[in-house]
């Protein structure tokens, strides 16, 4: 018989009935039915029970056993009394009579159980991850995270992909983040680069005559921390191709992500009709270039209402240039309960407030607005808003006024919370839609021009655009939104040299400025660049939606804690003087 | 019709006669027959023979097209006349009769040629390696080093197996080689290193409860100039299994490996019989711990034949402790010229020399024994080695002799060189073995004892044989070697911490410094580690049999020079002084 198992612990059936078998795993529990043991033996697979009465020679032993202790049991498979067999699991209808027991690995006691289902200090989750992994639902996760790679392998395969690695010690690569740096012992006070993306080798790719690249690339950036990314690294799913315009982005990939989202969706909707949004559209109606479009409610634009009218703040305001009042209809939101609730929800959110109307039955039957703002601005000018907006008795509307740069997020934070709290986001399903016309530029707020997105986004237009105002410039800029987030984000590229010298000029690079932080890509450029873009996919995003998780540790083996420290290895750490040495280098003192 | 191609480069054939059509791609090549153009248009696909004469509108522009020009034509398919078919090319039945003609990414004169075989400098291909890579053969090895991944891949998933990425910002895991160090922004002055391998990891990942990991990892080693691997980072396809013994380790890897080489071994006989050789036996046999066994030449030693022989060098040798004769058999090697050229390989392999006897036909008919050897043995020793060698008339032996650690290499090159030589080698085929019961422990130059391979590894014997001569130990610890090649290393691992700290006293290092190194794993094996082990496969050892190729180069898409320089990115470079002043770092001048 093989030295540890003949079976594993999700393998035994009533088929094995009588069979004398060999398991090994982890000891999940031990419970004493006085003078019968019962041990659930865990492994990767499941768990099986296995039991010792006084008669049986590993009784003493098995009274002793600490949980998570791995044994190795010989024994015969029992059959369960008909009313003790469990449904739930699928080994439930048998258990293992041990007749032999052997100790593989000691366990010391526990800091962090895995019975049971106490949630513990993330600092002792980190630290002894080894132990929070053999919890179920995070082994679970990790599984899951495997298998949805794996599908999008395949699928990206499958669609005439070809996966190539890229460089991870390379050069600088600026992608807007911070790089970590990797100094060179060969060339002391030389430094290489983890790559933030692999834009530029992706690119280089397609010049190279491959024509559908993808990769599970790993990313790296040195982040400050905020508490839903990781510090150090992500992966993304990236791709480019090569020949193509925008659409044919989307009709590659789309197959693929929706694909995936069926298979590991859990039952939940997918849908399939994507929508393409402008991104100025979906800021206007949803205060968001990733709305959630599970949620049916769509701002509109109710400044004409206002214009001039009773309503004092908003009449005033409107006077102001680039000001508007948006309304965000609210279906069943009818009650000055829920709309003092929103309203206290947006003084929370740093505005003065959130204006509304709600309309009720009267008293004479018939539907009458209610609110400060309907007093306001008088019965005829509420009621076209009401006809505006679709709206009837039981419902409200959210009414926030000013330059729409200054409330627009707060506004579709709003949105997402009256969806939420009147029920109307349908949790259980998958939404998505295309954003795009982004702009290529945008003001900063020293009033200087910078590129708003990808600099390596073709503009539309190409040169000749350029040549009038940056900040009417659209780029061929996408990003895929699912339930209110950012899924994946992607362009076609600029691969002329001198619309992209143009491009960075307006956004205050000169030429030489772009050949020293690009000058790999831009030589390339010159030899024959095919028109190209691609997309790159979150895929640690993608896994907390399928897995339902909030936390991206709660996604990722070994995570570093927030403050880009892994607990268990012990990293950073003090390097060996004589490390520094080699690489020419000396740790100043902190200032 | 789409803005780029409505058929690749690869796609048309006789069917599509009469189509309009529309390609895009890199023209490869014009030719001028006398006022009719021929362009090669080239993609990732193949290529099209696209035509214009003076008729066409298209003509003047594409008389004047550089070559690797990337454009897109409109034309008519025209079925080539059949003494102008190419049945080496899949589009060989037609060409394009060119009517529209749009230059999409214009070229600059190349620094280095597409079309055409000529060989340029390494440095000008990895400067412009886009170009390089557009190349046919480079472009191949490119694909086939993917399809290699893809189906490794596929027959881990397919043999029960799950891929786990482990961190690449980590602590420094040491594995003999150096790190890479990362500085910390967020914590100046400690460092994170990049994963001489996902040792420690994979093995956390097993005591964490997973059954069966594999991973295509990258491994990043600080490694110095050396002309076949690469200076920063490798690949490797690292695995790991819990509840094993080493035959199950084999038993699950070599199907995966078997099956890729018949896949991709392109014809050449796969040796389905891999036998196990103990490392001392290999040593003897072979002189090599990675044995090329497509050569059946099996070395043998013949010491007795010599002590206190006529032949004084060698029986005065053998007086001496430790020492030996071995003969390396030559058959069909019986020639005093091939002698000779063989005792001038020694001579410049650093040996005083290589002994011989060939066998011939003598005037009388009878075979006689040649060479100054047989005449100081005589004729009954010399018989005698004739007869343990299995030798006969046309055949020769060489021999060395002395301590086999100083010989042993040599002779091993020795085998090599002669099987070549005598064309004893079947280069046509994939003939593998694994190299088992390595010693856990070796001496060190300077008298010390260190570990020989992986100190993780399982001491045969466990506890109990650390107690006696550490150079006797041997570990659970293996390769395979494959014509003449490691491509595999692994070891079923000690995860008792007892005999952990036990094995590492033996190597000097006392347990503080096991802790301090080691202590994630160390930990971890106290609070119920199963049995395991593993092994990692050379990835771009792999694709470099398989490609035939000696230079790893040929096989990475984007490599690094032998100077860890990416001369494309231009990396390393120098930091800007912002970034060594977040690192708190200082460059100190050159001593």
């Amino acid at each position: 018989m093989h030295a540890y198992r003949s079976h594993t612990c999700g393998d035994l059936t009533a088929a094995n009935a009588g069979e004398t078998v060999r398991l090994s795993g982890w000891v999940h529990r031990v419970r004493d039915h006085g003078g019968v043991l019962f041990v659930d033996l865990r492994d990767h697979y499941g768990m099986t029970q296995v039991l010792a009465d006084s008669d049986s020679p590993v009784f003493a032993t098995m009274e002793k056993l600490r949980a998570e202790t791995v044994i190795r049991i010989d024994g015969r498979v029992k059959l369960r009394d008909a009313s003790l067999v469990n449904p739930k699991l699928p080994t439930g209808e048998i258990e293992v009579y041990a007749t032999d027991l052997e100790v593989l690995g000691p366990s010391d006691e526990l800091p962090l159980p895995i019975f049971g289902d106490l949630d513990y200090p993330e600092e002792t989750r980190l630290t002894y991850r080894f132990l929070d992994l053999r919890r179920e639902s995070l082994h679970n996760n990790i599984m899951l995270r495997s298998k949805v790679i794996r599908s999008l392998r395949n699928r990206m395969w499958d669609t005439g992909f070809t996966e190539f690695q890229t460089p991870i010690i390379t050069a600088s690569s600026p992608e807007g983040a911070r790089d970590f740096l990797v100094p060179s012992r060969l060339h002391p006070g030389k430094f290489y680069a983890l790559p933030q993306a692999p834009q530029q080798f992706k690119q280089l790719i397609m010049v190279a005559g491959f024509d559908r690249y993808f990769q599970i690339a790993p990313c790296f950036r040195d982040e400050d921390p905020r508490a839903d990314r990781s510090p150090t690294d992500f992966y993304q799913l990236d791709l480019e191709m090569s020949f193509v315009e925008q659409e044919d982005v989307f009709a590659a990939i789309q197959p693929v992500i929706q694909g995936l989202f069926e298979e590991f969706g859990g039952g939940r909707a997918v849908d399939a009709d994507w929508p393409r949004i402008p991104y100025a559209v979906s800021m206007q109606k949803y205060g968001s270039d990733k709305p959630d479009l599970r949620n049916p409610i769509e701002m509109q634009d109710v400044s004409d209402h206002f214009r001039g009218s009773g309503f004092g703040i908003f009449a005033k305001l409107l006077e102001q240039d680039g000001t508007e009042v948006r309304a965000i209809p609210a279906p069943t939101g009818g009650s000055r309960k829920f709309a003092d609730r929103m309203n206290a929800y947006a003084q929370k959110e740093g505005l003065p407030g959130m204006g509304y109307i709600f309309w009720r039955k009267a008293e004479d039957g018939s539907t009458e607005a209610a609110g400060p703002i309907a007093k306001a601005l008088g019965a005829e000018p509420t009621e076209a808003i009401r006809a505006q907006l679709g709206l009837g008795e039981g419902d409200a509307a959210f009414f926030l006024g000013g330059k729409p740069e200054h409330f627009e997020a707060v506004a579709g934070r709003a949105r997402n919370e009256i969806g939420r709290e009147l029920g109307l986001t349908d949790e259980n399903q998958f939404k998505f839609a295309w954003i795009v016309d982004f702009p290529m530029y945008e003001k900063t707020d020293d009033g200087k021009i910078d590129f708003s997105h990808n600099p390596f986004s073709m503009p539309q237009g190409g040169l000749d655009a350029l040549n009038g105002d940056p900040l009417t410039v659209k780029g061929y800029q996408y990003d895929l939104a699912c339930n209110g987030y950012e899924l994946i984000s992607g362009a076609i590229r600029n691969h002329k040299p001198e619309i992209m010298f143009k491009a960075f000029e307006l956004a205050g690079y000169p030429a030489s400025e772009v050949e020293k932080r690009f000058g790999g890509m831009v030589k390339a450029f010159r030899y024959g660049a095919p028109p190209h873009g691609g997309c790159a996919a979150g895929i640690d995003r993608i896994v907390m939606l399928l897995a339902d998780e909030q936390n991206i540790r709660e996604v990722i083996m070994f995570p570093m804690n927030q403050r880009a420290e892994d607990l268990m290895m012990g990293a950073p750490s003090e390097p060996l003087n004589e490390q520094l040495r080699e690489l020419r280098l000396r740790v100043l003192p902190k200032e």
